[in-house]
């Protein structure tokens, strides 16, 4: 896969590519990021890409034909064009999947005054990473690159993948590692029993527990299994005595 | 504002608090933002920080000690000690608001193997910027920082503050800035009128239309006028015909 990130701060990425997880994806040649200078798109004075908006109002707006003369350079038969907005769709780990099958994503980032409404008509998707304003669409698409990364084939360890939160709907069960005992907080007993099946049972028992209290907002999307349904019944009656 | 994040990268948000608004926010005195290094409280060989998990399992987990002794050295009486992982809380506009009247906030980036979940008996809060997975919090501490920041008395122009998006609850009318055209894409007549009765008119029913189209579950939280009413009733009906 190809991502090309056009922004006003290419420079702010640069950590980001040296991330562990990133860096190996693009050290094995799974995935190669560029980003790019939206100036380098502008034909005007001191490369200037903003100006006031037509109507009145606050700030300053984005213009139109830097990111229409950096689409057109980059753009290929094959390319996902997405612009990071709080206006878009709602980015989830189905959206992620969805995007990590395409192998050339365009993101384009905007700051949070806003970009010239023709933008939109070049573009295939708006993405927004969440409910809240943020400044820019630089870390939103740190954000969509490291979760749609993470999916493509061979980039991490299948079973980490598959053990990950939210991959399969429930949250994960609470996990401790060593030392056993540290200033009167200690781990639980069974999970140093050895014995599998109950510790499986324990597990399985926590993740429901713990999203039925925290996120039970992701209970009514899912299709339980009989032994999930009865688990979960018997949290909901506890947790009302 | 103090903000104290707790990370294995610290050296990731660099870049961070050298944009725009978070820069100024710094300068003027508004927020101070620090970075501890996690190993630092690790009394580990190399200061490592992370160990197999009991029971079983893919992968490392991040241990209790250097956790617990970074927030004994950090926490003051009013702190707020944030965990940034996707089993918490959604981040929204309303959390990242109640979460601007803090005095003191410190964040624990957490990394995709997990966390020992003694943690958690540590911490006032567990925050999710969103339902996917993601390598690590540093980028979602950075998401929530940014979301933060930007709600602090004075940090940018009251008029901006008012103005962006999701503020009110209804996304922003499309905005256009010069040129009024470019490559046969055109600026709305209506918004070089000058006639500012008319614009307003056009934005309001712009951004119920917008809203409507893209994202109809925030009208459905929302408390609508008579005027909004009747305009959302004339944009359905225009959709449907």
């Amino acid at each position: 896969m190809i991502i090309d990130i056009i922004t006003i701060f290419p420079e702010f990425f640069e950590t980001f590519l040296q991330t562990s997880i990133i860096k190996r994806a693009i050290e094995d040649g799974l995935v190669e990021i560029n980003c790019h200078q939206l100036r380098d798109y502008s034909d005007r004075k001191h490369q200037k890409i903003d100006d006031t908006p037509y109507g009145g109002g606050a700030g300053m707006l984005m213009q139109f034909p830097p990111f229409y003369e950096a689409i057109k350079a980059l753009k290929k038969k094959d390319s996902h064009i997405i612009m990071l907005s709080p206006q878009g769709r709602l980015l989830t780990q189905s959206v992620a999947t969805d995007l990590s099958t395409y192998n050339h994503l365009i993101l384009l980032c905007g700051h949070y005054e806003g970009i010239d409404a023709r933008v939109e008509a070049l573009i295939d998707q708006e993405i927004s990473i969440g409910d809240y304003v943020l400044t820019g669409g630089e870390i939103p698409a740190m954000i969509l690159s490291d979760a749609v990364i993470r999916l493509i084939p061979n980039v991490i360890a299948q079973e980490s993948y598959e053990e990950d939160s939210l991959q399969k709907g429930w949250l994960k069960y609470p996990q401790y590692t060593k030392p056993d005992s540290y200033e009167g907080y200690e781990v639980p007993e069974i999970l140093k029993s050895g014995h599998h099946q109950n510790i499986n049972d324990w597990r399985k028992r926590e993740s429901i527990k713990k999203t039925y209290e925290k996120r039970s907002d992701l209970i009514d999307k899912m299709t339980l299994t009989d032994h999930e349904q009865k688990i979960l019944d018997e949290v909901k009656s506890k947790n009302k005595s």
